[in-house]
């Protein structure tokens, strides 16, 4: 049967992931899409195009991430946690948090291409999810 | 780099898929959780118990499924349906859909045991997504 994650249990869940869904509020109408992030102390941090989530995000800042981790159909865990999105604007800040989103991916997708030709283009989002609350339920 | 699917490639997508991550809106704050599915003639069908995600969507009906298919990655698609939630409450519907459901899960999850010890019990859900608009992304 399923059981509840305690928070440490489902922040394990998440420290462990590198790819995880995003959930935000476009419009009224919910949007989940597929992010690689890392997490620092309690907080978690991706980096994007300003596609339609990043717009959504600055209208309506609250936002969920859920990651999974399956070894098979009874064995899983699943977290989330929600928090509120903040853009990373100060210069400083934005460099540290990308280098080590870089050194988190050392296979380059092509947003980081496009990051490691140019430091800071001015398209490429970088945000955190400030953290508020985790949960999370397990079959294992 | 990425570029869109069609319609299409979005449906190829989700028809060829069994887990996705469906998003929904509960008080303001977006939710996302993984289900099973089964799609059928352009609706999204699944069960759960009448937890979180069901009380959410009771309220408000709008919601997504979003649906990876990964190979590595600079191989994968990425699609999104959206719709309204819609809870199957006619009996014999709701008998077709989940032998339906059951039949594209051998392996039975807690859910699905709980199903076929009572075909009816009065906890588990069985619900609809009326699409009416799908989308995706891909590298390929």
């Amino acid at each position: 049967m399923t059981r509840s994650l305690s928070e440490r249990e489902a922040w394990d869940v998440i420290n462990a992931g590198k790819l995880g869904h995003l959930g935000c509020v476009d419009d009224g109408e919910p949007y989940v899409v597929p992010i690689n992030y890392i997490s620092i102390e309690g907080q978690i941090y991706s980096h994007s195009l300003a596609g339609r989530k990043v717009q959504a995000m600055r209208k309506h800042s609250r936002a969920c991430l859920q990651v999974d981790r399956i070894k098979d159909d009874f064995n899983w865990q699943s977290a989330i946690a929600f928090g509120n999105f903040e853009e990373i604007r100060n210069d400083s800040e934005r460099r540290t948090v990308l280098r080590k989103i870089l050194e988190g991916f050392p296979k380059l997708t092509p947003v980081e291409s496009e990051l490691s030709r140019d430091a800071e283009p001015p398209t490429i989002v970088v945000f955190r999810l400030r953290v508020d609350r985790v949960s999370g339920v397990a079959e294992d």
